[in-house]
């Protein structure tokens, strides 16, 4: 299902309320006023509402929200009641803190392949399974294995060549680590993670102080 | 200064422009739009109006921003026309890679200090020059070396008492990248890193293609 124009930030908040309500319903908490998971969420209660309004009805008045009920909508919205298959290039520092990450596979987010170019890595095993692959054998691999994300943990300078890479293997959505911008052609999509944008949060709040 | 109720986003947003700036002052761009720096940070131009509206009176009628003017007012209005002193807990991969971090200290974020609990890593010298002290000298460490902002890259089981090591040695800032949450008293700020929220993002995307 398709629905029209939501705004980026609207999914960006749905897949923060998906933590909340994960959180609470590992706490055995059955329903949440719209108030209060306001407060958990650090948004105000009119925004919750207006999130959830473009996907339906959601919640009972006077009542406020079954916990499980709307983490399963909102899963199912965000795409997350499935599983999804990456393949990273960069076995690094990075990679491997990423290949061992607990949050991506408790969020269904699975590391299916690994690549990197240097051939002291290749072929060696990885802590879980996985076989480091030589980079050349992206567009084979990514066939076989299913990759639908893939995860760019290299140096700046090599960051584009490997999007252009999962590009031409059809691999359809790219989340880039490396500390540049990446362009992709139309019907693909990246996500840049960016350290950097926190901690100017906290300068902010606390240079604003003095 | 201090400027009374800026919303988060806003913040966050501000972070955002003053990176796409950064990027077109490096291509030498001297001014820009409010439509084409709207284009390039994914917003509406009525929207940077308004975050900057809370911070005084910026671009020219008809003109537009002066790129290096304006990159240098929201510099100073986010606390990044100085530098940030890090320290960082647990040298493992994840910390490794955050040491050697390019955009860190590009941006005016400088890790001082460098602490695990593994006696096979601490006393050892880092490619950057810092030497990886026990955790036990955080106190004295932090105080010689006037961390500012807390780091903390150690599995999800220590976070939460690596915190309170920080906010017992004063210091104000936390930037947590392990996957839990972590309290602070008032007065303290912690910032979550959740890798997977950008993945939420692009599962999305996909996910309601189909």
């Amino acid at each position: 299902m398709k629905y029209a124009k939501i705004p980026g930030a609207t999914i960006t908040r749905l897949s923060m309320y998906s933590r909340v309500l994960e959180r609470i319903a590992q706490e055995d908490v059955r329903i949440v006023s719209s108030e209060r998971l306001a407060t958990l969420c650090e948004v105000n209660p009119a925004q919750i509402r207006k999130d959830l309004s473009y996907f339906g009805e959601f919640g009972v008045r006077g009542v406020g929200y079954y916990v499980k009920e709307l983490l399963f909508e909102i899963k199912r919205i965000l795409g997350l009641n499935r599983e999804w298959k990456m393949g990273i290039v960069g076995v690094g520092n990075l990679g491997l803190a990423l290949l061992s990450h607990e949050n991506f596979s408790r969020q269904g987010y699975l590391f299916v392949a690994a690549f990197d170019n240097d051939p002291q890595k290749t072929s060696k095993k990885l802590p879980n399974g996985l076989v480091i692959h030589h980079i050349n054998e992206l567009p084979l691999v990514a066939k076989e294995t299913g990759i639908e994300i893939g995860v760019i943990a290299t140096p700046a300078n090599w960051a584009q060549d490997i999007a252009n890479r999962f590009i031409k293997a059809n691999v359809p959505a790219i989340l880039n680590f490396a500390p540049t911008q990446i362009h992709v052609p139309e019907g693909f999509q990246v996500e840049n993670v960016d350290f950097t944008v926190k901690l100017d949060n906290l300068a902010y709040h606390f240079s604003s102080k003095v």
